[in-house]
Protein backbone atom coordinates (compact mmCIF):
# COMPACT_ATOMS: atom_id res chain seq x y z
CA UNK A 1 0.00 0.00 0.00
CA UNK A 2 1.19 3.08 -1.23
CA UNK A 3 1.02 6.28 1.52
CA UNK A 4 -1.86 8.92 0.39
CA UNK A 5 1.38 11.87 0.29
CA UNK A 6 2.56 9.79 -2.89
CA UNK A 7 5.53 8.80 -0.90
CA UNK A 8 7.29 5.67 -1.23
CA UNK A 9 5.85 2.40 0.98
CA UNK A 10 7.80 2.23 4.50
CA UNK A 11 10.66 -0.71 4.03
CA UNK A 12 11.84 -0.49 7.87
CA UNK A 13 10.00 -0.91 10.15
CA UNK A 14 9.79 1.69 12.74
CA UNK A 15 11.34 -0.56 15.19
CA UNK A 16 14.47 -1.60 12.89
CA UNK A 17 14.78 2.33 12.43
CA UNK A 18 15.01 2.80 16.25
CA UNK A 19 17.54 -0.28 16.75
CA UNK A 20 19.57 1.21 14.00
CA UNK A 21 19.91 4.33 15.21
CA UNK A 22 20.92 3.22 18.74
CA UNK A 23 23.44 0.39 16.95
CA UNK A 24 25.24 4.02 15.32
CA UNK A 25 25.04 5.52 18.88
CA UNK A 26 26.97 2.68 20.07
CA UNK A 27 29.54 2.81 17.28
CA UNK A 28 29.86 6.56 17.11
CA UNK A 29 30.66 6.23 21.05
CA UNK A 30 27.82 8.42 21.98
CA UNK A 31 26.77 5.26 24.16
CA UNK A 32 30.43 3.06 25.27
CA UNK A 33 30.46 -0.15 27.00
CA UNK A 34 28.93 -0.71 30.12
CA UNK A 35 26.81 2.57 29.82
CA UNK A 36 23.23 2.53 30.80
CA UNK A 37 21.15 3.28 27.79
CA UNK A 38 18.32 5.82 28.28
CA UNK A 39 15.07 4.41 29.52
CA UNK A 40 12.25 3.50 27.74
CA UNK A 41 9.97 6.39 28.38
CA UNK A 42 13.31 8.56 27.58
CA UNK A 43 13.54 6.58 24.07
CA UNK A 44 9.99 6.56 23.29
CA UNK A 45 10.38 10.74 23.87
CA UNK A 46 13.48 11.11 21.80
CA UNK A 47 11.88 8.58 18.90
CA UNK A 48 8.20 9.49 19.43
CA UNK A 49 7.13 6.19 19.14
CA UNK A 50 5.36 4.37 21.71
CA UNK A 51 6.98 2.03 24.48
CA UNK A 52 6.29 -1.39 22.59
CA UNK A 53 7.98 -0.44 19.32
CA UNK A 54 11.39 1.13 21.57
CA UNK A 55 11.05 -2.79 22.75
CA UNK A 56 11.35 -4.46 19.96
CA UNK A 57 14.12 -2.33 18.84
CA UNK A 58 16.14 -2.54 22.04
CA UNK A 59 15.11 -6.49 22.01
CA UNK A 60 16.80 -6.51 18.44
CA UNK A 61 19.51 -4.75 20.07
CA UNK A 62 20.39 -7.67 23.05
CA UNK A 63 19.70 -10.53 20.37
CA UNK A 64 22.67 -9.09 18.14
CA UNK A 65 24.75 -8.81 21.50
CA UNK A 66 25.40 -5.03 21.48
CA UNK A 67 23.21 -4.41 24.76
CA UNK A 68 22.43 -6.69 27.80
CA UNK A 69 19.65 -6.14 30.09
CA UNK A 70 19.70 -6.57 34.33
CA UNK A 71 17.46 -7.35 36.17
CA UNK A 72 15.75 -3.89 37.53
CA UNK A 73 18.27 -1.56 36.59
CA UNK A 74 18.13 -1.07 33.14
CA UNK A 75 19.67 -1.77 29.90
CA UNK A 76 23.47 -1.11 29.35
CA UNK A 77 26.26 -1.91 26.22
CA UNK A 78 28.01 -5.13 26.37
CA UNK A 79 31.33 -5.04 27.45
CA UNK A 80 34.60 -6.95 26.24
CA UNK A 81 34.70 -9.74 29.50
CA UNK A 82 37.80 -8.52 32.28
CA UNK A 83 41.26 -10.48 32.17
CA UNK A 84 41.17 -11.84 35.06
CA UNK A 85 45.06 -13.32 35.70
CA UNK A 86 45.74 -16.15 37.90
CA UNK A 87 48.84 -16.73 38.51
CA UNK A 88 51.78 -16.70 41.51
CA UNK A 89 50.10 -13.66 42.85
CA UNK A 90 46.07 -13.38 42.48
CA UNK A 91 45.15 -9.58 43.81
CA UNK A 92 41.52 -8.34 42.81
CA UNK A 93 42.26 -4.65 43.25
CA UNK A 94 45.41 -4.99 41.03
CA UNK A 95 43.75 -6.87 38.54
CA UNK A 96 40.69 -5.42 38.32
CA UNK A 97 43.00 -1.96 37.43
CA UNK A 98 45.01 -3.33 35.42
CA UNK A 99 41.74 -4.13 32.91
CA UNK A 100 41.37 0.01 33.45
CA UNK A 101 38.38 -0.40 35.72
CA UNK A 102 37.29 0.64 39.37
CA UNK A 103 37.60 -2.00 41.42
CA UNK A 104 35.39 -2.70 44.64
CA UNK A 105 34.26 -4.78 46.85
CA UNK A 106 30.87 -4.71 49.07
CA UNK A 107 31.12 -7.34 52.00
CA UNK A 108 27.88 -9.14 52.51
CA UNK A 109 29.21 -11.27 55.81
CA UNK A 110 31.97 -11.02 58.12
CA UNK A 111 31.78 -13.71 60.58
CA UNK A 112 33.50 -16.31 62.83
CA UNK A 113 32.55 -19.92 63.26
CA UNK A 114 33.62 -23.28 63.50
CA UNK A 115 35.76 -24.89 60.58
CA UNK A 116 34.21 -27.99 58.85
CA UNK A 117 36.19 -30.83 58.42
CA UNK A 118 37.18 -29.56 54.37
CA UNK A 119 38.56 -26.20 55.71
CA UNK A 120 40.13 -27.34 58.40
CA UNK A 121 42.27 -29.84 57.02
CA UNK A 122 42.99 -26.91 54.18
CA UNK A 123 43.78 -24.54 56.92
CA UNK A 124 46.03 -27.13 58.71
CA UNK A 125 44.12 -26.14 61.98
CA UNK A 126 42.37 -29.32 64.07
CA UNK A 127 38.42 -29.83 63.46
CA UNK A 128 36.17 -27.43 64.71
CA UNK A 129 38.75 -24.93 65.10
CA UNK A 130 37.26 -20.95 64.78
CA UNK A 131 37.49 -19.36 61.13
CA UNK A 132 36.78 -16.64 59.69
CA UNK A 133 34.29 -15.83 57.00
CA UNK A 134 34.00 -13.26 54.52
CA UNK A 135 31.35 -13.23 51.84
CA UNK A 136 30.68 -10.49 49.16
CA UNK A 137 30.81 -9.08 46.13
CA UNK A 138 33.45 -7.86 43.66
CA UNK A 139 32.84 -5.20 41.54
CA UNK A 140 34.50 -3.61 38.55
CA UNK A 141 33.23 -0.36 37.27
CA UNK A 142 29.62 -1.00 39.77
CA UNK A 143 29.17 -3.76 37.74
CA UNK A 144 29.49 -7.34 39.84
CA UNK A 145 31.90 -9.68 38.40
CA UNK A 146 32.28 -12.26 41.12
CA UNK A 147 30.86 -13.53 44.75
CA UNK A 148 33.66 -14.62 47.10
CA UNK A 149 33.85 -16.54 50.32
CA UNK A 150 37.14 -16.49 51.98
CA UNK A 151 37.77 -18.67 54.89
CA UNK A 152 40.67 -17.68 57.05
CA UNK A 153 42.66 -19.32 59.96
CA UNK A 154 41.39 -16.56 62.75
CA UNK A 155 43.16 -18.11 65.57
CA UNK A 156 46.29 -17.29 63.44
CA UNK A 157 45.53 -13.84 62.48
CA UNK A 158 43.51 -12.52 65.62
CA UNK A 159 43.29 -8.53 64.07
CA UNK A 160 42.25 -9.75 60.92
CA UNK A 161 38.25 -9.51 61.22
CA UNK A 162 38.78 -5.46 62.27
CA UNK A 163 41.05 -5.51 59.25
CA UNK A 164 38.75 -6.41 56.79
CA UNK A 165 35.83 -4.78 57.99
CA UNK A 166 38.26 -1.70 57.85
CA UNK A 167 40.62 -2.36 54.79
CA UNK A 168 38.51 -3.77 51.53
CA UNK A 169 41.71 -5.53 49.83
CA UNK A 170 42.86 -8.43 51.85
CA UNK A 171 45.66 -7.83 50.59
CA UNK A 172 45.91 -4.68 52.78
CA UNK A 173 44.46 -6.34 55.97
CA UNK A 174 46.78 -9.00 55.63
CA UNK A 175 49.19 -6.55 55.32
CA UNK A 176 47.96 -4.93 58.50
CA UNK A 177 48.27 -8.53 60.28
CA UNK A 178 51.76 -8.96 59.95
CA UNK A 179 51.88 -10.76 56.59
CA UNK A 180 53.81 -8.60 53.72
CA UNK A 181 53.22 -11.21 50.86
CA UNK A 182 51.35 -14.23 50.05
CA UNK A 183 50.86 -16.55 47.14
CA UNK A 184 48.60 -19.01 45.53
CA UNK A 185 49.26 -22.49 46.13
CA UNK A 186 46.83 -23.97 44.40
CA UNK A 187 44.05 -23.26 42.57
CA UNK A 188 40.85 -25.45 40.72
CA UNK A 189 38.44 -24.23 38.12
CA UNK A 190 34.95 -25.11 37.36
CA UNK A 191 32.22 -24.47 34.75
CA UNK A 192 28.82 -24.01 36.40
CA UNK A 193 25.50 -22.34 35.97
CA UNK A 194 24.33 -19.82 37.88
CA UNK A 195 21.27 -20.29 40.56
CA UNK A 196 18.90 -17.91 41.73
CA UNK A 197 20.76 -16.28 44.23
CA UNK A 198 23.93 -15.96 42.04
CA UNK A 199 21.92 -14.68 39.29
CA UNK A 200 20.47 -11.49 42.08
CA UNK A 201 23.69 -11.14 43.53
CA UNK A 202 25.47 -11.15 40.06
CA UNK A 203 23.11 -9.44 38.29
CA UNK A 204 22.52 -12.19 35.65
CA UNK A 205 19.76 -14.68 34.68
CA UNK A 206 19.69 -17.98 36.81
CA UNK A 207 21.26 -20.57 34.04
CA UNK A 208 23.98 -18.19 32.62
CA UNK A 209 27.54 -19.23 32.99
CA UNK A 210 29.63 -18.74 35.98
CA UNK A 211 33.28 -19.76 36.32
CA UNK A 212 33.91 -21.25 40.15
CA UNK A 213 37.15 -21.12 41.21
CA UNK A 214 38.74 -22.96 44.44
CA UNK A 215 41.82 -21.80 45.70
CA UNK A 216 44.40 -21.84 49.03
CA UNK A 217 46.52 -18.85 49.15
CA UNK A 218 49.77 -19.35 51.71
CA UNK A 219 52.36 -16.95 53.49
CA UNK A 220 56.02 -16.77 52.68
CA UNK A 221 56.06 -20.04 54.60
CA UNK A 222 53.92 -21.58 53.24
CA UNK A 223 51.85 -21.47 55.44
CA UNK A 224 47.87 -21.57 54.94
CA UNK A 225 46.67 -18.52 55.14
CA UNK A 226 42.85 -18.17 53.06
CA UNK A 227 40.65 -20.86 51.58
CA UNK A 228 38.71 -19.34 48.80
CA UNK A 229 35.59 -19.72 46.19
CA UNK A 230 35.07 -17.20 43.66
CA UNK A 231 32.37 -17.54 41.46
CA UNK A 232 32.64 -14.72 38.60
CA UNK A 233 30.70 -14.40 36.00
CA UNK A 234 31.85 -16.16 32.21
CA UNK A 235 30.25 -13.05 30.43
CA UNK A 236 31.92 -10.65 32.57
CA UNK A 237 35.63 -12.66 33.24
CA UNK A 238 38.13 -14.42 31.34
CA UNK A 239 40.51 -15.83 33.54
CA UNK A 240 44.37 -15.68 32.30
CA UNK A 241 47.43 -17.60 33.20
CA UNK A 242 50.86 -17.18 31.86
CA UNK A 243 49.98 -13.97 29.82
CA UNK A 244 50.79 -11.73 32.62
CA UNK A 245 53.88 -12.76 33.21
CA UNK A 246 55.28 -11.22 29.88
CA UNK A 247 54.10 -7.88 30.03
CA UNK B 1 -6.65 -47.20 53.43
CA UNK B 2 -5.32 -50.43 55.42
CA UNK B 3 -5.02 -53.43 52.63
CA UNK B 4 -7.58 -56.43 52.67
CA UNK B 5 -4.99 -58.93 53.31
CA UNK B 6 -4.28 -56.96 56.85
CA UNK B 7 -0.57 -56.06 56.61
CA UNK B 8 -0.04 -52.62 57.77
CA UNK B 9 -0.49 -49.67 55.12
CA UNK B 10 2.07 -48.78 52.17
CA UNK B 11 4.04 -45.87 53.37
CA UNK B 12 7.13 -46.46 50.41
CA UNK B 13 5.83 -45.68 47.40
CA UNK B 14 7.15 -48.55 44.71
CA UNK B 15 9.21 -45.84 42.57
CA UNK B 16 10.45 -44.80 45.65
CA UNK B 17 11.76 -48.37 46.56
CA UNK B 18 13.13 -48.92 43.27
CA UNK B 19 15.65 -45.77 43.99
CA UNK B 20 16.87 -46.74 46.77
CA UNK B 21 17.70 -49.97 46.04
CA UNK B 22 19.59 -48.56 43.13
CA UNK B 23 20.89 -45.79 45.49
CA UNK B 24 21.80 -49.32 47.61
CA UNK B 25 23.42 -50.91 44.75
CA UNK B 26 25.93 -47.65 43.64
CA UNK B 27 26.91 -47.28 47.40
CA UNK B 28 28.40 -50.60 47.38
CA UNK B 29 29.80 -50.62 44.46
CA UNK B 30 27.55 -53.03 42.08
CA UNK B 31 27.27 -49.71 39.69
CA UNK B 32 30.44 -48.08 39.93
CA UNK B 33 30.80 -44.25 38.39
CA UNK B 34 30.96 -43.98 34.99
CA UNK B 35 28.93 -47.49 34.80
CA UNK B 36 25.66 -47.40 32.49
CA UNK B 37 22.76 -48.61 34.64
CA UNK B 38 20.59 -51.56 33.29
CA UNK B 39 17.95 -50.12 30.58
CA UNK B 40 14.20 -49.10 31.70
CA UNK B 41 12.88 -53.24 30.54
CA UNK B 42 15.46 -54.87 32.38
CA UNK B 43 15.09 -53.11 35.55
CA UNK B 44 11.24 -53.13 34.74
CA UNK B 45 11.67 -57.10 34.52
CA UNK B 46 14.08 -57.21 38.08
CA UNK B 47 11.51 -55.45 39.98
CA UNK B 48 8.84 -56.70 38.39
CA UNK B 49 6.87 -53.29 37.95
CA UNK B 50 5.71 -51.35 35.05
CA UNK B 51 8.18 -49.00 32.74
CA UNK B 52 6.45 -46.37 34.53
CA UNK B 53 7.77 -46.75 38.02
CA UNK B 54 10.96 -47.65 37.08
CA UNK B 55 11.21 -44.07 35.44
CA UNK B 56 10.49 -42.43 38.62
CA UNK B 57 12.84 -44.37 40.08
CA UNK B 58 15.53 -43.16 37.88
CA UNK B 59 14.14 -39.71 37.94
CA UNK B 60 14.92 -39.33 41.51
CA UNK B 61 18.41 -41.01 41.23
CA UNK B 62 19.07 -37.80 38.89
CA UNK B 63 17.64 -35.45 40.95
CA UNK B 64 20.14 -36.32 43.48
CA UNK B 65 23.08 -35.80 41.16
CA UNK B 66 24.08 -39.77 41.30
CA UNK B 67 23.12 -40.44 37.86
CA UNK B 68 23.10 -38.68 34.87
CA UNK B 69 21.31 -39.62 30.92
CA UNK B 70 23.06 -39.45 27.87
CA UNK B 71 21.51 -38.85 24.75
CA UNK B 72 20.53 -42.32 23.12
CA UNK B 73 23.15 -43.73 25.20
CA UNK B 74 21.37 -44.68 28.41
CA UNK B 75 21.66 -43.71 32.58
CA UNK B 76 25.40 -43.73 33.56
CA UNK B 77 26.53 -43.15 37.28
CA UNK B 78 27.72 -40.01 37.94
CA UNK B 79 31.88 -39.93 38.36
CA UNK B 80 33.52 -36.79 40.27
CA UNK B 81 35.15 -35.29 37.60
CA UNK B 82 38.27 -35.75 35.98
CA UNK B 83 41.38 -33.35 37.34
CA UNK B 84 42.98 -31.57 34.32
CA UNK B 85 46.14 -29.81 35.24
CA UNK B 86 46.96 -26.89 33.44
CA UNK B 87 50.70 -25.97 34.41
CA UNK B 88 53.56 -25.43 32.27
CA UNK B 89 53.16 -28.50 30.15
CA UNK B 90 49.69 -29.26 29.47
CA UNK B 91 49.29 -32.66 28.05
CA UNK B 92 46.35 -34.60 27.27
CA UNK B 93 46.94 -38.53 27.26
CA UNK B 94 48.90 -38.04 30.65
CA UNK B 95 46.40 -35.78 32.20
CA UNK B 96 44.05 -38.32 31.96
CA UNK B 97 46.28 -41.65 32.63
CA UNK B 98 47.05 -39.67 35.79
CA UNK B 99 43.73 -39.52 36.88
CA UNK B 100 43.24 -42.91 36.37
CA UNK B 101 41.05 -43.04 33.07
CA UNK B 102 41.97 -44.15 29.85
CA UNK B 103 42.70 -41.44 27.14
CA UNK B 104 41.37 -41.10 23.47
CA UNK B 105 40.80 -38.91 20.88
CA UNK B 106 38.30 -38.96 17.95
CA UNK B 107 39.76 -37.07 15.01
CA UNK B 108 36.78 -35.22 13.17
CA UNK B 109 38.73 -33.14 11.10
CA UNK B 110 42.24 -32.69 9.58
CA UNK B 111 43.00 -30.22 6.85
CA UNK B 112 44.60 -27.36 5.76
CA UNK B 113 43.01 -23.78 4.85
CA UNK B 114 44.52 -20.55 5.12
CA UNK B 115 45.40 -19.02 8.29
CA UNK B 116 42.36 -16.18 9.10
CA UNK B 117 44.20 -12.53 10.79
CA UNK B 118 43.82 -14.08 14.45
CA UNK B 119 45.30 -16.93 13.71
CA UNK B 120 48.37 -15.40 11.41
CA UNK B 121 49.04 -13.11 14.12
CA UNK B 122 49.22 -16.13 17.36
CA UNK B 123 51.38 -18.35 15.11
CA UNK B 124 53.59 -15.21 13.97
CA UNK B 125 52.76 -15.95 9.89
CA UNK B 126 52.17 -14.17 7.17
CA UNK B 127 48.37 -13.26 6.80
CA UNK B 128 46.76 -15.79 4.38
CA UNK B 129 49.44 -18.53 5.19
CA UNK B 130 48.66 -22.26 4.76
CA UNK B 131 47.42 -23.55 8.60
CA UNK B 132 47.08 -26.88 9.35
CA UNK B 133 43.57 -27.70 11.42
CA UNK B 134 42.90 -30.82 13.23
CA UNK B 135 39.58 -31.33 15.28
CA UNK B 136 37.82 -34.03 17.40
CA UNK B 137 36.85 -35.07 20.38
CA UNK B 138 38.88 -36.00 23.52
CA UNK B 139 37.81 -38.89 25.73
CA UNK B 140 38.27 -40.21 29.04
CA UNK B 141 36.56 -44.14 29.80
CA UNK B 142 34.92 -43.76 26.44
CA UNK B 143 33.08 -40.53 27.60
CA UNK B 144 33.75 -37.35 25.89
CA UNK B 145 35.15 -35.10 28.31
CA UNK B 146 36.34 -32.02 25.14
CA UNK B 147 35.56 -31.06 21.71
CA UNK B 148 38.94 -29.58 20.50
CA UNK B 149 40.54 -26.95 17.73
CA UNK B 150 43.90 -26.93 17.09
CA UNK B 151 45.89 -24.68 15.04
CA UNK B 152 49.39 -25.54 13.26
CA UNK B 153 51.67 -23.33 11.21
CA UNK B 154 51.80 -26.84 8.91
CA UNK B 155 54.84 -24.42 6.50
CA UNK B 156 56.98 -25.08 9.75
CA UNK B 157 55.86 -28.41 9.98
CA UNK B 158 55.32 -30.47 6.43
CA UNK B 159 55.20 -33.64 8.04
CA UNK B 160 52.82 -32.76 10.73
CA UNK B 161 49.26 -33.68 8.52
CA UNK B 162 50.50 -37.47 8.24
CA UNK B 163 51.95 -37.82 11.89
CA UNK B 164 48.54 -36.93 13.14
CA UNK B 165 47.14 -38.75 11.24
CA UNK B 166 48.73 -41.57 12.29
CA UNK B 167 49.27 -41.05 15.80
CA UNK B 168 46.53 -39.84 18.36
CA UNK B 169 48.61 -37.91 20.37
CA UNK B 170 49.53 -34.57 19.76
CA UNK B 171 52.96 -34.41 21.78
CA UNK B 172 54.05 -38.09 19.48
CA UNK B 173 53.52 -36.01 16.41
CA UNK B 174 55.45 -33.37 17.03
CA UNK B 175 58.45 -35.58 18.18
CA UNK B 176 57.87 -37.45 14.91
CA UNK B 177 58.50 -33.94 13.12
CA UNK B 178 61.74 -32.89 15.27
CA UNK B 179 60.14 -31.26 18.38
CA UNK B 180 60.95 -33.28 21.18
CA UNK B 181 59.29 -30.88 24.17
CA UNK B 182 56.89 -27.75 23.84
CA UNK B 183 55.52 -25.87 26.73
CA UNK B 184 52.23 -23.73 27.28
CA UNK B 185 52.91 -19.78 26.92
CA UNK B 186 49.72 -18.93 28.13
CA UNK B 187 46.12 -20.23 28.77
CA UNK B 188 42.62 -17.98 28.89
CA UNK B 189 39.46 -19.61 30.35
CA UNK B 190 35.96 -18.79 29.93
CA UNK B 191 32.78 -20.64 31.15
CA UNK B 192 30.18 -20.75 28.48
CA UNK B 193 26.86 -22.86 27.80
CA UNK B 194 26.65 -25.64 25.34
CA UNK B 195 25.50 -25.28 22.29
CA UNK B 196 23.46 -27.62 19.98
CA UNK B 197 26.71 -28.93 17.84
CA UNK B 198 28.48 -29.12 21.34
CA UNK B 199 26.07 -30.87 23.27
CA UNK B 200 25.53 -33.56 20.79
CA UNK B 201 29.83 -33.92 19.97
CA UNK B 202 30.07 -33.92 23.98
CA UNK B 203 26.61 -36.13 24.80
CA UNK B 204 25.72 -33.50 26.83
CA UNK B 205 22.27 -30.80 26.94
CA UNK B 206 22.26 -27.66 25.21
CA UNK B 207 22.85 -25.07 27.97
CA UNK B 208 25.31 -27.19 29.95
CA UNK B 209 28.63 -25.14 31.21
CA UNK B 210 31.52 -25.48 29.34
CA UNK B 211 34.80 -24.74 30.00
CA UNK B 212 36.48 -23.22 27.14
CA UNK B 213 40.39 -22.68 27.17
CA UNK B 214 41.99 -20.83 24.33
CA UNK B 215 45.47 -21.76 24.90
CA UNK B 216 49.35 -21.47 22.81
CA UNK B 217 52.17 -23.90 23.01
CA UNK B 218 55.90 -22.69 21.51
CA UNK B 219 58.76 -24.80 21.00
CA UNK B 220 61.64 -24.54 23.28
CA UNK B 221 63.00 -21.44 21.95
CA UNK B 222 59.57 -19.59 21.83
CA UNK B 223 58.26 -20.46 18.55
CA UNK B 224 54.78 -21.06 18.46
CA UNK B 225 53.70 -24.78 17.85
CA UNK B 226 49.72 -24.85 18.77
CA UNK B 227 46.93 -22.55 18.51
CA UNK B 228 44.30 -24.18 20.38
CA UNK B 229 40.86 -24.18 21.54
CA UNK B 230 39.25 -26.55 23.77
CA UNK B 231 35.78 -26.88 24.83
CA UNK B 232 35.59 -29.20 28.18
CA UNK B 233 32.69 -30.32 29.74
CA UNK B 234 32.08 -28.42 33.05
CA UNK B 235 30.34 -31.51 35.05
CA UNK B 236 33.29 -33.77 34.11
CA UNK B 237 36.49 -31.73 33.77
CA UNK B 238 37.91 -29.50 36.58
CA UNK B 239 41.00 -27.42 35.40
CA UNK B 240 43.66 -27.66 38.28
CA UNK B 241 46.21 -25.25 38.10
CA UNK B 242 49.37 -25.58 40.77
CA UNK B 243 49.20 -28.88 42.18
CA UNK B 244 50.93 -30.80 39.80
CA UNK B 245 53.75 -29.22 40.70
CA UNK B 246 53.63 -30.87 44.17
CA UNK B 247 52.53 -34.39 43.45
Amino acid sequence: MTPADGSPPRKTPLWRSIADALTNDIASGRYRPGDRLPTEAELSARFGVNRHTVRRGLAALAEAGLTHARRGAGVFVAQSPTDYPIGRRVRFHQNIRAAGRLPAKKLLLVETRAADPREAELLRLAPGTEVLVSEGISLADDQPVALFRSIFPVTRLPGLQDSLARLSSITLALRDNGIPDYTRAWTRITAKLANAHQAVQLQLREGDPILRTTSLNVDPDGQPLEYGRTWFSGDRVTLTLGEEDET
